[in-house]
């Protein structure tokens, strides 16, 4: 179990690159097997197991090898502790609109509602 | 303007730092001098400075110099960014739960309320 500081540590420094971003968007969709996740960059297998191990350790994919085929898939929650970090670092004048765009959004779902 | 890709990059690697990050949770509350966001580590002035730096390389705080004091405040919404990045990678799964959260905290504002 990773400290909590760790945690966000790796996660932040995991999602830091393009390339791990862009293989977290594509495991949104569906999992992937390691080289259906290779296939859209221009690098070398070592690399494209590297960029997972990052994205692994940091606690945001899992992988599991059957036969010769590894899929990797997200974990669930994957982002949610550096999600939830960023969404209390508001500033006060930002958490009232937010409080407010809570209440109007309550109304509007409610009264658009057929009855 | 930094292109979206390097600045989600220059975020992330901001945030993937305790300090830094204390620095942010700090400024939330209110604009604080270098000196004061100095005052809770145990580090050189000039590596809060560097740190700083990191920070307002990535968008997140803005500082401003008046006299021989400069004052640091985070940026209007600093890690908007980011947040909403971490935010649309979500499972389908997760995604139709949040609906239904929505739809239920919608129903629950409007019935609490006085009539």
């Amino acid at each position: 179990m990773l400290k909590y500081s760790e945690h966000l540590d790796r996660m932040f420094h995991a999602l830091a690159d393009g390339t791990r971003r862009a293989m977290v968007e594509r495991l949104v969709r569906s999992p992937a097997s390691v080289s259906e996740l290779a296939r859209p960059f221009a690098m070398s297998m070592p690399a494209v197991v590297q960029h997972l191990k990052v994205l692994e350790d940091a606690g945001i994919v899992t992988s599991e090898k059957v036969g010769r085929v590894r899929t990797v898939q997200l974990a669930p929650d994957a982002l949610g502790v550096g999600g939830d970090w960023i969404g209390r670092q508001r500033l006060p004048a930002e958490r009232q609109l937010d409080r407010l765009g809570d209440v109007l959004a309550g109304h509007t779902t409610t009264e658009g509602e057929p009855t």
